[in-house]
């Protein structure tokens, strides 16, 4: 593809409160006459898993459910989801939880249909055959997996987290529904909100940035900045949706434009040592936006005059400041953003560099970086 | 659906100088054999056509040739073209051009799939069954039909623009091309432009406006005044990529959160005197702006102070100046903004107004207004 065409995918969306009833009807109209839903314990406690079932048969339609999902979702437990889709006869694959349940529905399908391991599909573009369709429901303002071509899944033996990317893995339909983030705890929906200032940031300032992803991750950048701080104290619903809004533009954006170096470092953390994804960014965001500062000036100055509320005299100021101002509110929000905290053992910071140089997220970093320059950066955050 | 649930459909959109290259690896990928080709004379004349025709025979496609089409398609157009589609057994239609070959290849493709005649469909949401898969190609920057669930097609007895929308009319593929406009006219990139700023301001303040929406909207005001008058008088590729960007932006939000008054009358216009599409909103948009103001003064402030590059006292103040300067800008560009060069006797206004009454765009217009309430508008603009 030339380097100047630019594509630009995103699901159907539905979005609002109370949307989660058009559960059935959405997988109705995908043809559905038995679903694959996967989920997990946490949103069975909270009561989403059974308003999903009654949705579904309310159009009477047929269900298997799929539970054998952790954080940072196993190999071994997309190839059992396939089996079982296929041993099942579905029709459509819904994903309904955070990231984890839904990179591992988004597995579950492309295995299903594809066959082979999920090893096989590693990296960009390697997906042939068309998926399943495929309705997705997130419960945390942040994976973006509902609106994104992308699947983190952890091969377990090499302690990897693959990153999949295929314009196939967009799902047909998301449903928004900001009601299932009152259930959830403050920490996870900081977690989560992170994640998705994380993808904001990362595509904004991407080698594949366009015009229709530039705008959404601005978008993101501002409601996050504002509306995160309420909905950890308060868990206001006003400020749940429009977490919900972040991370759906989030999500547009880093789906078409993909990442950096922050993403690259995350998934290698979260391979080797299973640690929280979204709490890894406030420990390394801000020093890889240091690092880029000389090839994305001006778009890190951008990010800054939305972080301040204004632009300071020139774009290194704005930049500089912005970022400073960004490690501020992640300290503000009383999580660790040292690097000590999650990587214990300094010793195995060159291996999860080496391991962050192959991941796919790196190649759209605007400023090369090879694995020393990575061990430097880990280093100062240690 | 739930007043407060907000839907978001786009399709694939593949951007950028060269793009139109990919037209036939499009088709292919929707699993083409033979494609339906819709354009016209125009495109023909500056080898458009022809290149189209060269990238579907190097994937070794099929094609059947449809240009049949004038300004403000005819229903009878239409069902022609679905007669011989099924007649030549074509399995994807492309169309090339602006707005009418790609509202009449939506059309034909309707028609093709769900029989009956393309009146039966007038109105929202009244297409049962799919629809063959769509490759469009836009030549203009302004329809947004390549991206939009509309497609606005002639009664020739009635002299009605039916407006026809629905999810199914979403193309599965947009390729959009820059290049293509620089073989227009001055009056035609202006045309188109206008049009798409039309979009831009009504779907701002439209009903179903959404967080998703909006901010396409902005994007795609701030882009028309800046880069219109430069692309109309150089017709620099930089700015007619802009307009291009700016096209398909006021597309996406259109397209999901539908359009007002303005359009509801431009549809008047464009059925019971055949006008061009893209002059009538230089006339009736100021004016509609005004009459919307009450019901959405925030909104319309937000527009001024991105036609301004400042915000003035008030939102009143901010509002009106900037709808002053909008009007201002048309008149910049030479074209007529009295109703009166349109609409030569004013003894028709009224049964214009009737007509417009019941258009579906008018159900999201900000404020209501019934059809008397658009004759004094209009007599304002006569």
């Amino acid at each position: 593809m030339a380097l100047n065409v630019r594509k630009f995918s995103v699901p159907e969306i539905f979005f609002g409160r109370g949307s989660l009833k058009y559960a059935g009807l959405c997988a109705k109209r995908l043809g559905a006459e038995k679903i694959f839903l996967v989920s997990d314990a946490g949103l069975e406690k909270s009561g989403w898993v059974d308003k999903v079932f009654q949705f579904l048969e309310e159009e009477k339609l047929d269900c298997f459910y799929f539970s054998d999902v952790v954080a940072n979702p196993r190999d071994f437990q997309v190839q059992e989801g396939a089996r079982l889709y296929r041993e099942e006869r579905c029709d459509v694959v819904m994903g309904l939880g955070g990231g984890s349940p839904m990179d591992a529905a988004k597995g579950i399908a492309l295995v299903a249909s594809n066959g082979g391991t999920v090893h096989d599909y590693e990296g960009a573009n390697r997906i042939q055959r068309p998926l399943p369709p495929m309705v997705f429901i997130p419960s945390t303002g942040g994976s973006g997996s509902d609106v994104s071509q992308f699947t983190i899944v952890n091969d377990v033996s090499r302690r990897v987290k693959m990153s999949i990317i295929s314009r196939t893995l967009v799902p047909n339909i998301s449903i928004i529904d900001p009601t299932l983030l009152t259930t959830k705890s403050r920490s996870l929906i900081i977690a989560a909100a992170i994640d998705a200032m994380a993808h904001a940031v990362e595509s904004y300032v991407s080698l594949l940035a366009s015009p229709f992803t530039e705008i959404h991750s601005l978008k993101a950048i501002e409601l996050i900045m504002t509306h995160l701080p309420v909905a950890a104290e308060t868990r206001a619903i006003d400020a749940l949706e429009n977490l919900c809004i972040a991370s759906t533009s989030a999500g547009m954006a880093f789906s078409n434009a993909s990442l950096g170096m922050d993403h690259a470092l995350a998934h290698s953390l979260g391979g080797m040592l299973d640690a929280v994804h979204g709490l890894i960014h406030p420990v390394l965001l801000p020093h890889v936006m240091r690092y880029n500062l000389p090839a994305c000036r001006e778009k890190i100055a951008k990010i800054g005059e939305i972080v301040l509320g204004r632009r300071l005299g020139s774009d290194d100021e704005t930049a500089l400041a912005g970022i400073e101002k960004m490690a501020e509110y992640f300290e503000d929000l009383h999580i660790s953003t040292r690097l000590r905290d999650i990587v214990p053992d300094p010793s195995t910071l060159p291996r999860l560099c080496r391991m962050a140089s192959h991941d796919s997220c790196l190649l759209t970093n605007p400023r090369t970086a090879g694995w020393e320059d990575m061990l430097q950066l880990c280093k100062e955050a240690w």
